[in-house]
């Protein structure tokens, strides 16, 4: 039997709807990999009670519990306070906690509020949860048969929590056999024509097949119990991967080196030594904003006048030209340049569709790629980054073989 | 007193963590713009005897309860025998509802497998909810204190089936006075900051104070009982809004025009006529992306060499002169440029600060603002991306003031 886990979020702008509770999901998915048997979730809002009741009740029916939200500097922040009534455990003063709030401050070049000394304060035998990423720290502790972590409930401080503090805890204190989860991701290929491909290609009872499709990658997930015969695992996943062919940018799962698209390409470019300029229309910017910090990346241009209404068959010879202006004014080895097919008015409109038109410019030649995008101007966006993004990653990987 | 509310969704794709519940919040804004108090959510698995266990929970502790999921013709599928379990009551077969289903199939030339005669089973004593967007018909019942209504979980389904049947239920069953919101939202300015600046401000005890930091503002709320005398309450949002002063970039739920701050800033281009291009730095694109189809965004670009390791005492002279030249090339009215002081290093370690300067050259003069930001990279480039349209929203609102 796994031991059980539950996920508790605290706040009001959860459960009056205003926040979407992507924390839930997440941390579950991370509990499920790693052997839990995910029991529940439940959210309350900033009520002193409503916390201190769901507290009792969580810890006498689960083994764990990872709880978000509730640590702000604010006076609706109570989960301190909570844990403590609800177990009977004073709330103590951790001196170093408080020197690591007071230097995110310093660090920032902002007095530290008053109000913030709060965060420094936990239930007597709480073991602390350092958290580089904001104010707020975190803290486990065992209650019941009970084994709570609380963190803060901004996603991006969660997740870097949970991966460097409480994932290697749950490690060391529950006894764990994961079933092992290969995932392999696809860009440009949609759910169902994914399903079709690999419709001959005949799963194992124990395994179970699932596919999630998000914005940036569709993901078809192979669940192999942990006692799985490695060499049957490997057979599996290269006949669902030659089906999908060159769909694929990355596996997740086998000890491969995975990651998203723009991790793909980052390591790629790195060890080509390639640089990189790029001309965006339909993306508007996000190709560049979603590699930032990536040093290959030399420049990156949007200009709306460049967004041409022609028609397909024009816009390798338009886009070839100003390609090779471009390599030239910014230095870079490469060049890759979107251009769309459709008026402004189509690229608004969430029922019609525009057609994207990729090409890179390399020292050997010119390579492109089209295709048709429908959806609201933000999914169209998206597409055309990773439209874009995918023609570099093809052609790398092509080379690198 | 409000009565209370709570979800409660059923399927192990949820507490698995596989799909986002986004019901959940959908509901609950639904309730509480009704004038419920949403108490609690909870989301369990496909075990019978934890959907009995949850449902006798609620009946003692809940006005009302909302349950999606369940509802399919599949083994897993619960709901029904769940509920019988839980109020001791026995499924009925209901044929108007076996006929629909039946309907269903019909219409679209499909045979009905057997096992969606299942779907025309309730428990003694419910109301059928029709549905005609799938082939689950939803039900509704009274017990203990609670009264329920079961829908299936499919999000286009629920929805319909909330507007169309269970929304009239709601206000002829309860006596609801929804309260009223006002949120002002502010950029560049910290929570604990914000509760600092408002503290001489009284709250009356009727009002409640909230706060939601977001990536990309902080929302500061006045959550108002429907009664409050109109010109106490205008009166309020002023008192608080003065204090925050210009950092407030809207003000949603007073009948004024809200929204996130591109939106802010594209109703000011649009009325002023204005056009931009704009230089990124830190925001990488980020900027531009923002903007999706914004008409008056003429150009956008990112180049790398750019980024100065200057100090910011150096960056105006710099930054002029890179504005002009892009006012001439691009054709816009106005130039948006982002420069920072910081190395590589700085920008990429999330324990250091680099200082952001924004300039924004007008036929008027050129005007700047700078500020140190911290955290992991993709933070920074959010806050740069932001603080360079606020330099632009605080110079459009000025000018209409």
């Amino acid at each position: 039997m796994n031991p059980t886990l539950e996920i508790f979020s605290q706040g009001e702008e959860v459960v009056t709807g205003q926040t979407v509770d992507t924390n839930a999901a997440w941390l579950s998915t991370q509990a499920v990999n790693m052997g839990f048997t995910v029991t529940r979730h439940t959210a309350v809002g900033d009520k002193l009670d409503d916390l201190v009741a769901l507290l009792r009740e969580i810890s006498v029916r689960a083994d764990c519990c990872i709880c978000t939200g509730g640590l702000g500097p604010t006076s609706d922040d109570l989960t301190a306070e909570a844990v403590g009534k609800a177990f009977d455990l004073p709330l103590e003063f951790d001196a170093v906690a408080f020197e690591q709030i007071q230097r995110f401050f310093t660090l920032r070049n902002r007095e530290m509020p008053t109000s913030n000394r709060k965060q420094a304060l936990f239930p007597k035998g709480a073991e602390r949860i350092d958290n580089a990423w904001g104010t707020a720290p975190g803290f486990s502790l065992q209650a019941g048969r009970c084994w709570f972590a609380f963190v803060p409930g901004v996603p991006s401080e969660m997740r870097h929590l949970f991966k460097e503090s409480i994932q290697a805890r749950l490690a060391s204190r529950f006894s764990l056999q994961p079933d092992i989860l290969v995932t392999l991701k696809t860009v440009g290929i949609g759910e169902s024509a994914i399903q079709e491909r690999i419709r001959t290609v005949e799963i194992p009872t124990p395994v179970q097949l699932g596919f999630r499709a998000g914005p940036d990658e569709v993901q078809t997930k192979l669940l192999f119990p942990h006692d799985y015969p490695e060499a049957d695992m490997t057979a599996l996943v290269e006949s669902v991967s030659e089906k999908l062919g060159d769909t694929v940018f990355a596996v997740d799962g086998l000890g491969q080196a995975g990651g998203d698209l723009v991790a793909v390409v980052d390591r790629l470019m790195h060890a080509g030594q390639h640089s990189l300029a790029v001309v965006e229309t339909a993306s508007q910017g996000l190709l560049a904003a979603k590699c930032i910090g990536l040093p290959w990346l030399l420049e990156s241009r949007y200009r709306q006048a460049v967004v041409t209404t022609g028609q397909v068959g024009d816009l390798p010879v338009a886009a070839q030209a100003i390609a090779v202006k471009m390599r030239n004014s910014s230095g870079a080895d490469w060049v890759l340049i979107q251009l769309y097919e459709g008026d402004q008015q189509a690229f608004h409109d969430k029922n019609q569709a525009i057609v994207l038109y990729n090409g890179l410019l390399t020292e050997d030649g010119f390579y492109q790629n089209t295709r048709s995008v429908a959806g609201p101007i933000n999914v169209k966006q998206n597409q055309a980054a990773l439209l874009a993004l995918d023609l570099l990653r093809r052609h790398l990987q092509h080379k690198e073989l």
